[in-house]
């Protein structure tokens, strides 16, 4: 069994031009957008992701089935770009881990011929906020001023500690192979899955892409999400009382 | 020294319909189930797997004899049904020595011509409940029915957090080999040792495999299992009250 | 770099027809009878044990020398017995690392021809006791009445939680190689070095290897330890004394 | 990829004849004494060192661009002494990687040609004090006298616990190659990051070393420093306000 498998789907090549990173992290904030966007857009599954650094978890579908925790690539071509997305359910447990994903996912970047990734995700700010702006970091000087321009904010002193995980290491090991990079990091409370967020990492994103991504689905899904969890509260406080009344 | 060992008590070969899967998971349910049908069948050990991914720790019988923690098979057959066991004593404490225990466990099953698993393991929910319902999951879709027609609940929301360990993977890896899975889990409070419980879940599986096993042995074995737990409370309690005679 | 490395202090070859581990554990009572031994026998140093499964951490002796923690192995003969020791700073910090460290100390074991092995450790109770038993548990159902005969107790339900470390992992990994092992536990509350235990195990090892070795010293050392500790925590007093003094 | 990548910055050779680490630690001394003599001699980087075992996280500079957690080598010659340093963000998050990353950044001092190793680093005392002591522990025997001499305290009792990480590694196991080493621990509280430590490491170095190095600009880089943690404090007060603000 190898640490890390990468099952394709189909037997086609596929080009993309750039690489829109959005795994589960602080608020689900790049995780909103990708799967947005793969909706908005159409875009195919070419490749599932799977691995022991992976935590030993499998998920049940609505109709009952098991699958693997794994992580997913998907492509699209909208006018002239090609676009793959990464996106799934999970991050790696250790160290170790996170770094030889990282190294995975940019042999499937590099193969799809990837010029240009963004990694999505959230900044957690510890309160809720009214304009929620959204903070850039760069794996090569030239893009700053592209991302500027675009209404990315680059602040000093933030993130103060670095980007953790995919995001920021996608950067870092992807310029390493000529490949440009930008992290894109919605501020966040962090308590909460937070769509606000993701509706202005979005915004931001059309800018940077020339897409005219829709958002009206992503609001209307967010509502919707916070219904489930709404949902959930109320179930769990049905049980609470349900045992209650055995024992009162 | 392998990271794990699979160690052959026999030079016979073997064959298995069916695999039935109880290691030590939430309220002991599975491995009160499989261990009950194995006595019950008079199934014979046929290996012993130990493994680098275990607690480094020996049991000790009761006889003073240790022993490495390990996992064992077992295989019997009943009219025309030929079944292994997979129990033991241990699961891995790493992300990493689940995915490869799951594996070597497949390993085994494929070697014995395993057409179906079934995984079995408590299902948490937190609280004491007069009735118990048995939830399910299955690794395609076909199988979906057959469960239910045995009385398996498949619930939308339920579990939420996927299945953990053995239970699960042995479904989602077994399906990329082609190996039929589906895993039954007894609801639990899941802070005590729950042969009701695991009445409920031998219930399905008798319906499920045509098996008609006897339940009396499991209920008492389950009373006796109650009666060490309380008196080892006793000694505890009178070895307290001794130290505090030392003390008054 | 090797992930555990034996460095032998000499070429001449060796033999022992039994091996006592007392590496660090409960109460150090392990520690303490087999380091006593080495001094009372005179036993001499023949191979230093350090691995990447140790803690990451030198230690410094007296003179301000730093030092790999490390694991050592002594021998001796007396009368018409060899002995080999296993003692040392430390434990694997992982799983995976008490196992193959276990592998590998038995490869010694098997070099110097070893055909039985003692291990020693503490057994915590959680309160000071007036008598000290020895709990034991054997790799062999044969031993336990030369055990027994020599005075060790054998306790239905003790110890329940099994035997962690090399303690255990020696005795069930060294029945795969046809060696012969007995652990033996001297009761400790567990919250100081013990030397009271240590003295009643030595006490039963006496009477099993024909060995008497005077002990003495091992009261004398441990009055000293305390001592010792005793010591540490008047200058720890001082300094927070001296520390107040400032603020005061 | 591999588990520890060491980046060379140039083709050129170079020698050493000492090395001296100083990488993230106690208080940070050793983190700030060698920076100060990079920046006093104006060191070059000649090498970047990046693992698997670092933590998965990268650092965003000043100007927004990203790059991973790493550690570094520069050298410089001064009057006839050839030095290099190692420095650096970040230490290995686990027992293994710290073996495995002292041994390699010892493969780079061998190929230097270093003769001697300075590990520089805090000495957590828990309190505040006046006068700092430079604490010290050596490789080998001989250097003791030249240490006392140049004024580093040799303790019988402390370091109790041994030294953590590299600057205990890089000792040990420098040893082994034949490389003297000296390990350099000014007394600190450990809980500020202590310029006033620092200062007292420097001067013991500067005698050892025969470098005559400045320490002013030690001096006003750690009152700058603590400039910026106090507007860090500062703002996050603000912050907390401006909150109140929103709610009251």
């Amino acid at each position: 069994m190898d640490d890390i498998r990468i099952k394709k789907l189909t037997d086609k090549d596929y080009h993309a031009d750039i690489l829109i990173e959005g795994l589960p992290g602080v608020g689900q904030v790049g995780k909103l957008v990708a799967e947005h966007m793969i909706e908005e857009l159409g875009a195919e599954k070419i490749a599932e992701i799977t691995s022991i650094f992976f935590p030993p978890q499998v998920l049940i579908d609505e109709t009952g089935v098991a699958r693997l925790s794994c992580n997913e690539i998907y492509v699209v071509s909208k006018d002239d770009l090609s676009i793959a997305f990464l996106v799934g359910d999970v991050q790696s447990g250790s160290p170790e881990g996170h770094y030889l994903l990282a190294d995975a996912y940019l042999d499937v970047a590099e193969e799809l011929g990837v010029k240009r990734i963004y990694t999505l995700g959230g900044y957690g700010t510890g309160h809720l906020q009214d304009e929620i702006q959204v903070l850039g970091a760069v794996n090569n000087s030239d893009l700053r001023e592209t991302a500027e321009t675009a209404g990315v904010i680059f602040s000093h002193d933030e993130p103060g500690g670095g980007i953790i995980g995919a995001s920021g290491l996608l950067l870092s090991l992807g310029a390493e192979r000529g490949i440009e990079g930008m992290c894109l990091m919605g501020e966040t409370s962090g308590y909460i899955v937070d769509p606000k967020s993701a509706h202005a990492v979005l915004g931001i994103l059309n800018v940077l892409t020339g897409l005219d991504i829709d958002d009206t689905k992503l609001e209307e899904r967010a509502v919707e999400m916070e219904g489930i969890v709404e949902k959930i509260r109320e179930l769990e406080n049905a049980k609470a009382d349900e045992e209650l009344s055995y024992i009162g």
